[in-house]
């Protein structure tokens, strides 16, 4: 076990000894709020949006993309249990913003010696306000998006920790 | 503007104020731990670890399923930001748990008038430990895991907080 792991598990330990009601917590996230975000180190999505534990599903991946995954997973998030109101939050200093799909498979290529990287689409970022935009329409485009659903995008400032709503209409 | 969505900028401006230091935080997560885990809104990945802000990337779906999109992610953590210690977390209580892909795509044809559910593979699962060791088995073995990753697997239990790990060897 690494030193990562038994400093993971210690720190658990604690964690749940401090547990208190949140075990009794059900499933339904009690905002009805999902959140699409980046995987990005320094986003806190919940807190940064005022949410505490039990209020809304997250679903993060590289660059907080619409990609089928995260499709998958809203859209069984909004028939599982109900979450209605859909928040695409992308930020400033994204990793994969200076990136091209082209120079990725090539990253990917180099370094694993796998041609495997060019067949991946790595849903790299050109434009920031655009990609908002774009995940937010294939959101409510997408054919399993329910009517009763919004989808709103934003964009989170890493530096200050501001959230600004980007008009996607 | 929603109610929720004014509630959120709201308590962001809050959280904005008392941002502090974390402003100034790279890009680079300090513990070079990646997290695999759960949309479920009762988890808390960096705390339930003993995280903080800046320590790790945080990858969500439903199930914490080790997808396409997921690999994306998980390989673009590595390749970018050295990432090299990857936790795959399910948890007690999913909500995928009771379902099947056929119940699923049933259950978005019918509220959806639309095929599309029967094209997607939902990722359902249908033993709980089982899960886990195939998604560690599958990040492990993927061509695009770099030999320098290591890759492990726990539950976390949504009653406790208590997080155990699952031997996949």
């Amino acid at each position: 076990m690494s030193q990562n792991i038994k400093r993971i598990l210690a720190a658990n330990k604690e964690y749940a000894r401090e547990f208190g009601d949140r075990g009794k917590l059900g499933i339904i996230p009690a905002r009805k709020i999902a959140i699409l975000t980046c995987m990005d180190a320094r986003i806190e999505p919940m807190r940064l949006a005022g949410l505490g534990t039990g209020d809304a599903h997250i679903v993060r991946n590289a660059g907080g993309r619409a990609s089928d995954d995260a499709i998958r997973s809203l859209v069984i998030s909004n028939r599982l249990v109900g979450t209605n109101e859909w928040l695409v939050i992308h930020h400033t200093g994204c990793g994969i913003e200076n990136l091209t799909n082209e120079k990725m498979a090539d990253i990917a290529g180099e370094s694993y010696k796998t041609s495997e990287g060019d067949y991946v689409n790595w849903l790299t970022i050109r434009d920031r306000i655009q990609s908002i935009r774009d995940d937010v329409k294939r959101l409510r485009d997408h054919p399993l998006t329910p009517d009763d659903v919004t989808v709103s995008g934003f964009i989170y400032d890493i530096e200050t920790g501001l959230l600004a709503e980007i008009d996607c209409d």
